[in-house]
């Protein structure tokens, strides 16, 4: 999920990266490239679910990917496994969740991978970005709910084609993909038997959870590290602030950090920085991958050793830049950095930069004082005014909790719903927001320490950790009796 | 709920009614008037839940009434006992549902009953229905899923307003209002802990039940009442065509029906006459009621007592004339009767015909060689060409199961959901679409033989026979349980 790294507007705006970016793309593993394989196809979906305005009835074509070389088919109602797409080209998210590809043989599963309308090719209004993004009454219809009926017709359409009626089907999801599949479940039992919801943070909404609980996990990766590391960044902000008000100190500060020559602010330096820290602390995997950026193992730690290193000795903007380089530069092909860079190699901006300003309002920016980050409340209004000024636009901060709910979630589904795993990883930021706890017998919490965002879906490696060949295999094993126990009903019923 | 009786489009424009049938209305009894008791409130409501066009931020004033006379209050956390409301003005269900007002001193509950968007009061667009109803850019707001997302709104804010966020809250409804309280349930279960669905036809759509079986119904009420009054219905169809093919065959039928002087065909006569046996059968309730029209206590009893009467020998119209006077002039005050009847005392038509155009499309239509209606299929292309005719829209006949679920429902929440009550009584041509077995411990079916349409919610009355008050009692005990069941899971999380 991309997130609002030290303070709001400028960083939903802007997402650094470094220039260049597209060129350094590390190449896929063999296991991963050969593992990958799907066909493209695309169904004819209807433009509005819940309206009957002669426009609702507009329709676009939604594109999903499918993998059939390890189903059994619908005469043995073999299931059918779906990743519920999230905000972003599908094919990103098919490549990083390996997961489904490797337990698709055992189960003689379908892979079914969706894309999230307004994304990717799913784009309405004929496929014309320009148009669909235009304004509100064109990107009005990209909601969640929408998405949601989206998946629920293109499930039952396709198990209509293939004369797979009583195949069952689990979906899977991360970050804002894991709550689609998690409220698919809710919302749409007969569509789903059960539901994988990875780094979902359902609860990240209306004060439900602390909007200071985001920063406060990055501060406790990089404390955990290096109590040094935590506190040369921590101290770093002040430091850039009053370099940058020395004469010349903004030029010292953009040689210091090989910025291009483009527009140089001390905001943008630091929500450069910030995202550096951001999206390491939520990719901080224990092997080299290559979800948004290519990393190394552990990349906390790798940041922090850079910061430590004592042959930076006192220089502060010496050591962030290594540490930032980490996130920013691995392959070491980067020649200079853009503070504004417009880049979207996933295809994730135009669309959630409209689901922040409507319905995601996720809270993750509030600081505590021990913030990593310079200290600061949650500031609704700043979001308001965004909105308001870039789309004309009141968000509804409290509508997903009224959908979906999530106050007392633990109190309100105890006794209601089956069948979903919540898994989060408590390095990840977003695990703040997340279901911790078992629910009931069967909508479960699997936490894992050590774990990132998502990381149970990666491919796995022969470098994976015990810990993460245990979430996988406890995952399997749950899913594993959902489908016993479907089986046993569909006899019972026949 | 209204149905489209013998024959779709005539009967859903025309809903014949006897002249100045208005001035028949019987008076509520002492009991009756006496326990309704309400403050009429309104919320601001949202007009699409689900895209954000800027004109779905548009409101409107959703009326919801409320007796807050038995209730414990917040801090006792008492219960909230909400009536999801139908097609039609609110303070109508109200007056139908004395099962809410009789049980609620009981649970010390607070009563509300809130009103459907594009009924009653609560109509968009400023309030002004010719507005609100003019064509399918008005209209097309007018859906289920927005009328449940009014509710969860409704629900969540009321609470607020009274502080009662730990209070219980269990809706109601029959008929369509029963579907919408079990969608709720199943949609909303962090809004509602339980739901009494009352003849809810939730499986009657998309073949998932028999197009016939609505007519089957009919047809077995008036057989269990008297073969020859089945013959004489049955037979009567082909007696009237055969007059009106007859030289001043119309005006005799005029004559002996009592038709004023407006439009008469065979096509309207058999409509009206068809309309009187349906709704009879669906309100053959075991005493006298005024919830369409005035009735004696079990109606269709009397229509066949007026057919079997030998004091009219064979004459087929005669019979027909007495029996259809039951449902159209049981208080005697008519002088003749409009086969083409405008009146909407209840403002049922303009709301329910576009829901019958969108996604109400309920297979009730089909009429085997045993009928007691002329033999016939469901026609799809009937209503098509309605629905194009009148709104220029065509209809989504599959979007109710795909977005609610409804097909093998029983293999699909035998381990999800829980706390619903479908109650049908067998009487009920709605029943055939209803859940008449349990599903699972606590999403169960109550199934009353000798029931008609919502029996269960109406007022106790001396005469009610046992079933009845078993009926009623089972319900309450149920209720009851589910009340126990929340205040022990909020005492474990507090």
């Amino acid at each position: 999920m991309t997130t609002t790294p030290h303070g709001f507007p400028s960083s939903i705006i802007i997402q650094p990266a470094a220039e260049q970016q597209h060129d350094q793309q590390l190449s896929l593993s063999d296991k991963e490239s050969n593992q990958i394989y799907y066909k493209e196809k695309f169904f004819t979906q209807i433009l509005d679910h819940f309206n009957y305005n002669p426009q609702s009835y507009h329709t676009f074509q939604q594109r999903y990917l499918i993998n059939d070389e390890y189903w059994g088919g619908p005469t043995t109602n073999s299931p059918i496994f779906v990743y519920t797409g999230n905000e972003g080209r599908i094919d990103w998210f098919a490549q990083n969740t390996g997961f489904m590809f490797e337990t698709a043989p055992r189960f003689n599963a379908l892979l079914v991978f969706i894309e999230h309308r307004y994304y990717g090719k799913s784009v309405p209004f004929g496929g014309n970005k320009e148009t669909a993004y235009a304004n509100s009454s064109t990107l009005g219809y990209l909601s969640s709910a929408q998405a949601l009926a989206d998946y629920a017709a293109v499930i039952l359409d396709l198990k209509n084609n293939l004369t797979a009626a009583d195949s069952p089907v689990v979906v899977f999801g991360g970050s804002y993909g894991g709550m689609l599949a998690a409220w698919l479940r809710l919302k749409y039992p007969h569509v789903a038997i059960g539901a994988l919801a990875s780094s979902a943070p359902i609860l990240n909404f209306d004060n439900i959870t602390s909007s200071f609980t985001f920063n406060n996990i990055i501060t406790q990766d990089f404390r955990s590290e290096s109590e040094n590391c935590y506190k040369v960044i921590k101290r770093s902000w002040q430091e850039i602030e009053e370099t940058a008000a020395k004469p010349g100190g903004l030029e010292i500060l953009r040689k210091s950090f090989k910025i291009c020559k483009n527009y140089m602010s001390t905001d943008y330096l630091e929500g450069w920085l910030g995202t550096a820290y951001t999206y390491t602390a939520m990719t901080d995997y224990p092997t080299p991958t290559n979800f948004l950026n290519p990393m190394p193992a552990y990349p906390v730690k790798q940041m922090c050793k850079a910061i430590d290193d004592p042959k930076s000795g006192n220089n502060t903007f010496e050591k962030l830049y290594a540490a930032a380089s980490i996130y920013y530069n691995y392959t070491g092909n980067a020649k200079c950095f853009n503070l504004i860079d417009r880049s979207d190699p996933h295809g994730i901006r135009p669309g959630w930069n409209w689901q922040a300003c409507t319905e995601m309002i996720l809270l993750t920016d509030g600081n505590t004082e021990d913030s990593i980050f310079p200290a600061s409340n949650y500031s609704y209004n700043d979001r308001l005014q965004y909105c308001k000024s870039n789309y004309d636009i009141d968000p509804r901060p409290t509508w997903i909790p009224t959908e979906f709910g999530a106050r007392h979630i633990h109190r309100v589904l105890k006794r209601f719903g089956s069948n979903i795993i919540f898994f989060n990883g408590l390095r990840d930021p977003w695990s703040g927001g997340g279901v911790l706890k078992d629910i009931s017998k069967s909508v479960v919490a699997i936490v894992a320490k050590e774990g990132a965002h998502h990381v149970d879906l990666r491919f796995s490696t022969r470098e994976d950790p015990e810990w993460l060949r245990e979430v996988r295999k406890r995952e399997v094993h749950i899913i594993s009796n959902w489908l016993s126990q479907y089986y046993h009903t569909l006899a019972d019923f026949s």
